[in-house]
């Protein structure tokens, strides 16, 4: 952030209503939170959530789903890969509308679901945790609202206790539900609900390395060079992926871009056609069996003539710019990673005059059946 | 298709060189075989169908995995959503890079896993099946080549016999794995593996359907409309969101325009930002639930002066435009809406001067690991 903007966030007007303040304030404050809200998970959260990790530990359920909407919906899909390889136990993501538009009443006796949502007002998450339940699944809601229906209704809930979120674009929330997910799949890795030493050491170093990424402008000073995109690439494999996908959705919801996210893999099967010296690409290339797979990716982009950026703690080949960001294991880096990039979508929709705070067309809690 | 067009399919070069014929023969001629496919893959592989259906039936899995990459991951969360609806097992889609970029060994015994490919060519979606075989899961292919190491992989094999497909785009393939996955989940639906009387009724009815959506010309009127466009939304809900995926997929394979998909759902919690009247909007909007549900979005899209085009059997109010399609059961709708976007995708490739048959660096068969 610019010495002006930070200081637009401390400036709260007396009646503390948003509108009134700088554009961006809000978003560039929850930003700047993130370090803070990362401690304070950890240590606040980190009793409970062993707690519901043992519980879960103790009745492993034979398969997971998650069900999440908008951002939560990649903090739940990195979640799932979680639980897939490091507990062995399949996960996948649900579709709510077969229950909650058509009906559906799958027997969901040997799941456990977890509902992921910031405000855990969104009915149809809610829904489908309900019809879960009746079906004999143990339910989970990770939230930012013990208050809310979401936690009322679920068997267990995790608190992510990130603190009001100004904008209405999502950043620490999701970065703080990416956390407490980890901090619940790693617990029920050992079996005690508590973390193992290497990664609660790894939880520990959190708020020291995001807040070194956070010194780093380089993405800042990237936006003027998308000023005039109207569409942009994404792509990121394994736990990179959901980077990718809120990456998209932050530049869709702050600068209106038609920003596409891809799996590596699934680009290679049709939207490559679609990728020239025009479309930007952004390609989050971390330092582990993930990134490793996305090097053919940026080789085959780079036959294409791609204007391809990379995220990550090395230069890769093909991507002539790159957004340092640094060498954790690839468990780690999504709550690393997407730091800049949502300074990105930030800086960006500011030189384009509009007000990340409060996007056109958005709510803040989103309630869709 | 025009006259000219149909012809220039029809005289294929003695040495049957693709290249070597008028652009957009090949996806012509593909596009115009479905009503043939349809009837063909129905009297066919009706038999080899319902006997895998009854043995699924017999030994009823928790829940089923499916696992596909592009056109084919479409037609595969078709396959999820019947599969959870109708027969009220859970169902999800498989993320092949935990398994095969990660390694992880999920427990995968009490689940069917289905991999869908058009080749049966993807080393992934292969891997995966081996895995979950060797797990304790059963395993089924559906691809359009027995021959294909995907077919050999799983413990059954679907033939979706939808002939040679000519173009790299895929039409018809696509619309013959959705019409094999109704056939064998509504099997599995009837526990003798063939089909209620209503819906071999309705798979008598798909040919003759198809014909007639292929007859109107409205999509191909339309193509110039969008001749200048570099970005698209689709949108659809339950059964007509893969038709939503598919078609943006269509339209960047072919004509190299952003299109963006989402769920009616996910598109109110944040990618609504973006839309205005600038940003094109294609709804898939059938008679049922999903089509329901869908009104409150192109409401919300009209707030935002969205320009809307709807494609479905009945006007909707806030889309002053549609694309007629027949009055089916939202199950049957997915293999008929997505004709006419088939050919909005090939008309646009075309006044764009590309060739949609063989688009800039896509290969036939994708093989990523």
């Amino acid at each position: 952030m610019s010495e002006n903007q930070a200081a637009a966030s401390a400036a709260k007007s007396p009646d503390g209503v948003l509108a009134e303040q700088p554009h961006g304030s809000g978003m560039t404050a929850d930003i700047n939170d993130q370090p803070e809200v990362f401690a304070r998970l950890a240590d606040g959260q980190g009793a409970a959530i062993a707690a519901v990790a043992a519980e879960i530990a103790e009745k492993r359920p034979k398969y997971v789903l998650f069900t999440a909407r908008g951002t939560s919906d990649h903090a739940a899909l990195y979640g799932a890969y979680l639980t897939e390889i490091r507990l062995g136990i399949p996960a996948a993501m649900a579709s709510p509308s077969a229950i909650t538009v058509y009906g559906a009443r799958p027997d969901l006796s040997d799941a456990l679901v977890i509902g992921v949502s910031q405000s855990g007002g969104s009915p149809d998450i809610a829904e489908v945790l309900r019809v879960a339940a009746e079906s004999g699944a143990r339910t989970l809601a990770v939230t930012n609202n013990p208050e809310s229906p979401l936690a009322a209704q679920a068997h267990r809930h995790i608190d992510v206790a990130a603190g009001h979120e100004r904008a209405v674009a999502a950043t620490k929330t999701y970065t703080a539900e990416l956390l407490a997910l980890f901090m619940l799949i790693e617990g029920i890795g050992t079996g005690t609900g508590r973390l193992a030493d290497a990664e609660a050491a790894a939880v520990a170093s959190l708020p020291e390395l995001a807040r070194t990424v956070l010194e780093d402008d380089t993405a800042e000073q990237l936006a003027p060079r998308y000023r005039f995109a109207e569409r942009l690439v994404t792509t990121g494999r394994g736990y990179a992926y959901p980077t990718a996908r809120e990456t998209a959705l932050k530049l869709m919801e702050t600068s209106y871009l038609s920003a596409l996210s891809f799996s590596g893999a699934d680009l290679l099967h049709g939207p490559l056609a679609m990728a020239d010296p025009d479309v930007p690409v952004l390609a989050i290339v971390g330092d582990g069996p993930g990134g490793e797979a996305m090097r053919e990716v940026i080789g085959r982009l780079g036959e294409r003539r791609a204007d391809v950026v990379s995220i990550g703690p090395k230069d890769v080949p093909g991507a002539p710019i790159r957004i340092p960001s640094p060498q954790v294991d690839e468990r780690l880096a999504p709550m690393l990673d997407i730091l800049p990039l949502q300074r990105l979508a930030l800086s960006l929709a500011l030189i384009r005059g509009e007000n990340p705070d409060a996007p056109r067309g958005l709510r803040k809690v989103t309630q869709t059946l």
